[in-house]
């Protein structure tokens, strides 16, 4: 059994609304000196058998297609323990 | 500057329904051998200044009090490059 994480962000150009919302929050809280928040989305996914090359090629069109959009996110995939 | 990734998660013994939808989803679209999907929130944070240990401490309240709900959610924060 495998265990991938898949990370996806919104790209550096996009705004991120989420993102700021909460930077806007953090000195209303008492949280001085973050100059940037950027919100995104972890998936931790479980895969039955090993992590072979092609099961990772299946996981990586996964995340290109239904775990991000890729006009305004970025992705990045790794195995894990 | 110090950059610094909270990953937020759903507990493991909480009901995860986007991470449910999402598993739902990958046999119709021809995604097989995924045994368990979870979803959370990752964010990342840009400080001013070094990552001091107050700091990482702030931060630490942050991710407790703010970005996550810890009655279903666990929260990691880490330091990267």
């Amino acid at each position: 059994m495998a265990r991938v994480v898949v990370d996806v962000m919104p790209k550096p150009e996009i705004l991120d609304p989420q993102g700021k919302a909460v930077q806007g929050a953090l000195p209303r809280l008492g949280f001085q000196g973050v100059s940037e928040v950027r919100q995104g989305k972890r998936f931790e996914l479980e895969l039955e058998g090993e992590a072979t090359e092609e099961r990772m090629a299946q996981v990586h069109e996964m995340a290109a297609t239904l775990l991000s959009n890729p006009v305004i996110e970025d992705y990045d995939v790794r195995v894990v323990q």
